[in-house]
C-alpha cells in the first residue's frame, strides 16, 4: 500500500501518482516526452535503455521494468532484454558510443560530481556529440527523480517482467504526454 | 569550464543549461513553478528550505546556495540562513511538522526506498497532510535531478553566499517560469 491515500489504488507506479497530482503530472510527462520521444540523434530505444539502466541502479522495479519493456518494444527485442539490462547489456548489441554514454549515466546516478572529464573525453572519442552527452546527463538525472518519486511514496508494481510488456508497447506507441491525466479528473 | 560547449559561458549553474536547451528548460521550470511557487499549505519559504537542504546533501553548491538565498528572501532572513541550512537549521525557528518533512526529504535524497512508514507516521503525527508529504517527496526527488544536471555537466557558480542573494530575490519575486529562455533564442 502506498504511503499516502491515492485516488485509485489499482494504478501502478507513477501512473497512480499522476492521477493523484495532475498539476505535477503535466510537466513530468512533458519532460519525459522531450527527453525520450522527441527527435534526437540517439534513437528512442537507446534513450529508453539509459532510462531503464538508471532505474535499475536506483533499485526502482517499476521504472526499470516499464522502461525496459519500452526499450524492448522499440528495439524489437524479447522480454529477456529487461533482465539483460540488469547485467549491463552483455547479451545485447550496443555501440561503443552508447556504452560510453551509459557509463556517464552511471556516474550521474551516483551523483553529479562523479562525472569527470575522462568520462566525457571517452564518450567524445566514441563519437558522442555535446547534445548527446547533455541529453544523457539529463535523462539519467530525471530518472533519479522519477525513481525516488515512485519508491519514496511506496507505490505498488506488478512482479513479473511479462506483466510490463503491454505498458512498454503503449509507451512505444503513444509516448508520455498522451497518458497525462486531465487536471479536471 | 562546463563539460560541453554552452552558448553563454557567463551564465551560472542551471541558467546556462536552460539557455543551451530551451526545450527541456520549459518543463523543468514549469515543474519548479508548480512545486515551489503555486499555492500550497506549505509556504514558499518552507518549500525552498526543502529544496536547498536536499541540494546541500547532494553537494550541489549552486542549487543549495541559490535556493537558500530564495528561502532567505521569502522568510526575511539574513544571508546566514544559507550556512544554517548546512547545519540542519539549528539557528532557525522551524515547526516540528517541517522537521519531520525535512527528515522525509533526507531519506528521499538517499533513495526512494529509504522512506519508511515510521517516517510517514511521524510526519502525520506532527500534522502533515498527505498532499504535504507527496509534495515533499517530489520536491526532494526533483532536486536530486536538478542537482545532478547542474553538476553532471560541471557548470560554474559564484563562490560566496552573498553573491547569490540577488538570484534569491529574483526567484522570490518572479518565480521560475518567468525566467525560462524562449525556444527561439
Amino acid at each position: 500500500m502506498a504511503h499516502i491515500q491515492l485516488n485509485d489504488d489499482n494504478l501502478p507506479g507513477i501512473i497512480g501518482l499522476m492521477h493523484y497530482s495532475p498539476e505535477t503530472a503535466k510537466p513530468l510527462n512533458e519532460l519525459a516526452e522531450v527527453l525520450l520521444v522527441s527527435d534526437n540523434s540517439l534513437t528512442r530505444g537507446e534513450r529508453e535503455l539509459i532510462a531503464s539502466s538508471v532505474s535499475y541502479w536506483n533499485d526502482c522495479h517499476f521504472c526499470h521494468t516499464s522502461h525496459g519493456a519500452a526499450a524492448a518494444a522499440l528495439l524489437e527485442k524479447p522480454v529477456s532484454l529487461i533482465a539483460d539490462i540488469k547485467n549491463g547489456l552483455q547479451q545485447t548489441d550496443v555501440s561503443s558510443k552508447m556504452r560510453a554514454l551509459l557509463d556517464i549515466a552511471r556516474q550521474v546516478q551516483k551523483g553529479g560530481r562523479h562525472v569527470t572529464t575522462a568520462h566525457i573525453d571517452k564518450a567524445r572519442e566514441a563519437g558522442a556529440t555535446d547534445k548527446e552527452m547533455h541529453d544523457t546527463v539529463l535523462i539519467a538525472a530525471a530518472f533519479c527523480m522519477y525513481n525516488r518519486y515512485v519508491d519514496g511514496l511506496a507505490t505498488w508494481a506488478p512482479d513479473t517482467d511479462e506483466a510490463f510488456m503491454h505498458i512498454g508497447e503503449m509507451l512505444a506507441e503513444k509516448g508520455y504526454v498522451a497518458v497525462t491525466p486531465a487536471e479536471t479528473e
